[in-house]
């Protein structure tokens, strides 16, 4: 769990809830990382040098059906000739940056990289979610490497964060909306705003809301930004049942709208 | 300098100039590395933790006039308690990811943190390239850090590489016509493919070059891929003098179209 900043006098803090909430079941770190893992082929991995100092390179991956990482690397690269001498690895994966970039959702896995040469599950990961690994990865140069993930660390951005194990985040699925969610987002906005200040006032417990804006769709429910006398506020509104697939959207968001104006 | 690949049978290779070339100046790895790191501030940084394990984190950063990457890192974080306890770290930057990841350019700058609390040109350096760090970094938890850069390794994309060490990557000038690039580019290839293709006959060096597109710009000259009936290439135009500014973009192409038609 984060502990408080040291922060100056003088920094506002966000309003707090008026009315008792249910904000329901959110997504848990290992599933945010699994989210995150799911949706890009590209990350950060950090190796350790023959000196054992670290270092930072652009990788591609695929990953297994647990949501191990899986890389192509030359022997002829430093990260190659690292994790050759040196197991030792951590793959960074971020979300789309926009605006703030310490707004971006990260996440950290943590691991030993293992050989995974003639493991077909492994170079099928790996050309299913990079196309281009076809070129290379019959090279003789390059290695099949799956990295067994033994801790993972999610940041969702400004105070949000928590950490997962490795059996954690292999029990964990991709969250089945992810793909939809910035479509979801951008028609509840533009369209639903009276709906989304119902759910802000009824649901997530902010009886004074003059505004809210919809910044998170994910299967459990709607992160919301909401607009109060008293400054604005992070709020969480979950659906009845967790969704099974992004089709469930709209028939989710019905039956929230509904219960906040009942 | 990096070796070939071990490359199985069948695997075609790009056709060779037909003619002796004037390829010009290139910019060097320092260069690529110092316009990468103008370009962004945004970077996974790989540090070491309390068991000398790898640890790849999203950090924001500025740099300092020799292109010193500046930190603010909280000690509550990971990353910020690992340099506090081991200097050692790398940052990774890289340019946009289109299409192919491994097609991206990247530049890991690898050295030695150094705390910089109180340093008006560092806090300056972090809150110029990211203005969101006026929330934190006065925060008591949150130090301030250069990397002071040993080692420097870019990669262009496939096949461009190079090396280069701290005195050089501090001495280089990030290239001024890098963010009008783009701009450059797509109009070139939207309305000069006639002047690009007269290039590459006579001045890079393909003389049966049945067409040709643009795919960079910097201060020194073009890059091109060219089609021919042997397959594609990519090639290099040099501009008569390397360019000040954006705005010498015009003449400079102009020049250089001149002399592919004279």
């Amino acid at each position: 769990m984060p502990r408080d900043h040291d922060v100056p006098g003088g920094v506002p803090s966000a309003p707090a809830p008026l009315a008792d909430t249910e904000p329901g079941r959110a997504p848990s770190a290992a599933e945010q990382a699994r989210t995150l893992v799911a949706a890009t082929n590209i990350g950060a991995l950090a190796t350790l040098t023959a000196k054992g100092d670290p270092w930072s390179s652009l990788v591609a991956y695929g990953a297994l059906a647990d949501g191990s990482p899986v890389l192509s690397l030359s022997r002829l690269a430093e990260h190659g000739r690292n994790l050759a001498s040196d197991g030792r690895a951590s793959l960074m994966v971020s979300g789309p940056v926009a605006g703030d970039p310490l707004a971006t959702a990260r996440v950290t896995l943590a691991g030993l990289a293992e050989r995974r040469d003639g493991d077909a599950a492994a170079r099928d990961a790996l050309l299913d979610a990079v196309a281009a690994a076809a070129t290379f990865v019959d090279f003789g140069d390059f290695t099949l490497w799956a990295l067994r993930v033994d801790r993972v660390r999610w940041v969702g951005g400004y105070g949000r964060m928590a950490g997962a194990d490795g059996a954690d985040y292999a029990a964990a699925e991709p969250d089945p909306v992810a793909a939809q969610a910035p479509a979801a987002i951008a028609h509840l906005n533009a369209d639903h705003a009276d709906a989304l200040l119902a759910i802000a006032r009824k649901i997530a417990g902010f009886p004074d809301a003059t505004a809210a804006a919809c910044d998170g769709v994910d299967r459990y429910g709607l992160d919301l930004l909401v607009e109060t006398p008293r400054g604005t506020a992070a709020a969480r509104a979950g659906f009845a049942v967790p969704l099974a697939s992004a089709g469930d959207l709209r028939t989710a968001a019905v039956e929230l709208t509904r219960r906040a104006r009942a």
